[in-house]
């Protein structure tokens, strides 16, 4: 039997009401492990820039950025066990994404943290038609006539529990405990799995992307609402000091920290002792061997600090069983959702 | 007419009860502008480190690491207002201070983000006698004979507001509302201004260190309690985007980041734009200039982000007044309490 | 008619005799642009590294690490000009390859810039089995039993041409002459181009490895000598700021620097520029357009300065025509050669 | 007896000629070791910025900047040996300096490295009146009327030996050999220890500041000519790894990397090291004692790599002695010298 939770989202709802970070908030349900969720994120910008006149800076407030569906208690969720997050489905909601420069923020501009005294690039809007059916995403230059079409490839940029020693963080901000990852690798049919830090881990995800570059390097994807189905599940007992993501092919880990080299560092850490662990090697057979078949994509390079993602492919492994096979069970029980629609 | 506002702290209080984050606690206590307030701090360690046999990851708790004094409600402080935290008086409060080896934290070790294969350096502790009359730490070796007195230079590693963006952060961490900068120059007779994020500003501070290097290399300094007297003030209607710190000799700007040149760089933005503006100079007339007066000592290379302070000699300039002139005011009026006992 | 130079590498020269740097060198034989270069590169140790119980501290001397062959003076290059060199084939000379960890060298260890108090890791050395004709390389721990067959992937670590500014550089160094980049991308059927700084660009090549990880983690891939084919051609009055590569499906971008995040800007500026004049877009568009669809891999967080690659589908933008169309052409070429053996 | 050695730079050479690298150049002449050396070095710009009205990047080549005097061949220095080069006299030649602002170039710009989307800041030449006898360095704001004058103190930025590894390295770069440190420390009466990679060392020195900051952070000092006399002495079978300097107060120790934590850890390593074995200490005593007690103040952020300097005071630690006392004996030879005209 499969309990399926539908959490309906009020679009209407005022910025103040919504969720802009991990920790310090009251859930909105208690879900119990298994549980099927069924809901909606609003895009990150909160539905407010929807044309190529809407400069973000104007009609956005810096406090209101990034809202997120949740927190959900989970039932059991203890500090030290891990929670599984399943992406079952995740479809764009209309049929329109955005993307925007905004001052002082993404990879090649100046910023709050590496300040300059450069003024800052154009701020500019553009925005994508979405075709759910085609799996296309349309790119139309505002400076010029390009067109182009783009595959459509929806992800949640943000997924994350409440964060350790009692810190409450903005959505904006990834690190140990999730958040805004914004790796390209949270696609449908990928398995994260994170940490619990407080009773009932405050699960809450968001900032879905129709398609984004690894890096994310302008600091803006193209961004829109999701309509999304997650199965939660819950591993007792095992604690996961960085996030980790697992798909039919590939384990991966994840480590989120400024200079991008540490986040480097923490996700190899990471594997080298997951893979010893998984394969029973010492950790120098094991850092010798991850050296060889790792790949190595970077997530954002854009936001508070910056996240890169180790992945090894399963099946040059051996395939091992990560995490008691939860990944294998919950994907078996998505295949019965309707992937699109 | 001066208000004098005694805090004691209860140093019989359960860890759990004391404050470990910037943000996200009630008040103690309301206090206006211009009170002058008399109370104590604990150490890092909340005092549970008190002998060489005393191992800092056996005796401490990591979520109650580094309390502090506080949170003081600012009447009439509201966001884009400026707090002053005038330091009269900053005295060791017990004849001993501490400092240890933590694992994987400082700057010559691995660590949580720069995370590398290797075990953790030897975990040690050093006691330091303290002779507040002399003014003088007594180092001691623990693998050695070797004894050196060190001059005393009592300060306090930790002063800051709540946090924007409703976060709350660990008082382990430094930003732009203050926290654990963990710089010398934070010792008696400076000011420290924190721009105000939520009414009341939420002012906390601790952390006493007998005196540190530039860096607190291994981690930790001669930490010990403090009897600390501050006058606070409050400046309206002026927002101060990164901590500053004023002196009868310097004007100073701080930046915490990582990496440590984005450190460098905040901290020297925002010591342009200030020279810029006292002086009325042009932004590329006050970079010149201050490229070639500015001190730039480094504050800490050991805490989850780096800071960075940058000096500019104030006769250099020919003493301009900052912030009203409230550091000369609050210096007169700080004149009047004894420096020491 | 094809102009083939064939370069036949002495493997008893000494040590002394052999090529260390970029720049600095007399050329060994001066080419035409359009010819095919039939040659051999020496692995990284030069050999001398051959069973697990070589030690690659003990065996080899700092100074003779990583040999190049070459340097090539190409006839007609001039400064401001671009050399292409296309990979045709690069296949291993012998049936075995190596790996080691080499102390304080490598992503997860202290090194000699990130400066640490910690002993060395262990330093170890892995043999693999290259077995060419089931395009295999056979991984053995060494403290375990643990062996895996990985798929053959054979690439050169490093090809470049002298520095500017009259530098001589190590050929363990990677920068905007090549070098030491160390990316899996550098395989049989890529065409590499490099930016001439001086008369004849002298171009030298090697740093065979049989397959690495994005990052070449813990310093040494699967290293190996190589028999290799080469076609090198010149594209006149053409700058290239920064090596760029190229194959069937991607136009990519190096960037390499510290920290890493300064590599991945390098490239995605460059990569910016580059898309913005393919498709005579402008430099917002351009960077927009980049920041959705780039793929960016790392290539190593070992060496001296770290490198980054951008990569961009180049049907995604319409497969326009880079550099003339050379890749095209000498893939054209390289087509009559035969790919293995 | 004191050998002196007057070495007349011809300021009439032609640009092409003159040393712009460590390494890769014949030495100008041989020296013993004591010799003092008598000598002149021209600014960073060769002479051809002159005006408010000069445009760095109009006048000047990127290939002949910050020339060098020498280099010098050091009778019987070989590798393992270390040069000390103490500052006699740092005078300024001309009664005028130079600061500039160059494109992409400086701690608060995009820059090669830190490569954005930004345009350039504006470039500016500010000239500064040197007045030698009131030891005044005359700042005036260019757009604007400020007038301040500042304290003259005198430093070479770049002092160095030939690289390791067969390299030469541009004027422009510090590293473990020296080179563009940009220190204020370098200023007369003070000692620099220099590790020796090559037979003779060849020692070359220049960059004249009037004064700077710590940071340089334009990039740019208060460039001149300087007449400068040196004492060169050789200490046999005394590596040292990276540049060391001493003066009456202070033992002092160097980085040079990216990102500037690095500098920091390199440095701070390097003076754990060596108050360890001047005091006969484990290294970690020595760790807890200098995390008590350097200060740590920048030197560039601006160069191709950033250079950080620990300082310990002597007399804190007992004032040991250091290379055999060789500081000591040098200032007592040089305090005959007459320290200005």
């Amino acid at each position: 039997m499969t309990h399926v939770f539908e959490f309906e989202i009020d679009e209407d709802a005022p910025l103040e009401s919504l969720l802009f970070t991990f920790g310090g908030a009251e859930p909105v349900a208690a879900i119990h492990p298994g549980t099927v969720v069924v809901t909606s994120t609003r895009d990150c910008f909160a539905g407010l820039v929807r044309s190529t006149a809407d400069v973000t800076s104007q009609v956005c407030d810096p406090r209101f950025l990034n809202p997120q569906t949740g927190p959900f208690f989970i039932e059991g969720a203890k500090p030290g066990d891990t929670v599984a997050v399943h992406f079952v489905r995740i479809e764009p909601r209309y049929s329109w994404g955005v993307s925007t420069t905004v001052p002082f923020f993404g990879a090649l501009t100046a910023s709050r943290d590496t300040a300059l005294l450069h003024p800052a690039l154009p701020e500019l809007t553009w925005i994508y038609e979405l075709d759910n059916e085609a799996r296309l995403v349309h790119y139309q230059a505002v400076e010029g006539d390009l067109h182009l079409p783009l595959p459509m490839d929806p992800m949640h940029g943000t997924v994350g529990v409440a964060p350790p020693l009692g810190e409450v963080r903005s959505s904006l901000t990834p690190g140990s405990w999730g958040g805004n990852m914004d790796t390209p690798e949270m696609r449908a049919g990928s398995t994260c799995y994170l940490g619990v830090n407080v009773d009932g881990a405050l699960l809450s995800f968001g900032d879905g992307h129709a398609r984004q570059a690894e890096g994310e390097t302008c600091g803006v994807a193209v961004e829109c609402a999701m309509d999304s189905v997650i199965i939660v599940d819950l591993i007792k007992d095992t604690p996961t000091p960085w996030p980790r993501l697992e798909n039919d092919d590939y384990l991966m880990t994840t480590g989120s920290a400024k200079p991008l080299e540490d986040a480097f560092r923490i996700a190899h850490t990471e594997m080298v002792r997951w893979v010893a662990e998984l394969l029973s090697l010492s950790e120098m057979d094991a850092y010798q061997l991850v050296s060889q078949i790792a790949l190595s994509p970077v997530a954002n390079v854009c936001d508070t600090v910056y996240t890169m993602v180790c992945k090894v492919p399963k099946k040059l492994i051996g395939s091992p069983t990560a995490f008691g096979g939860v990944h294998d069970a919950l994907r078996s029980r998505a295949r019965g959702w309707p992937a699109s629609g």
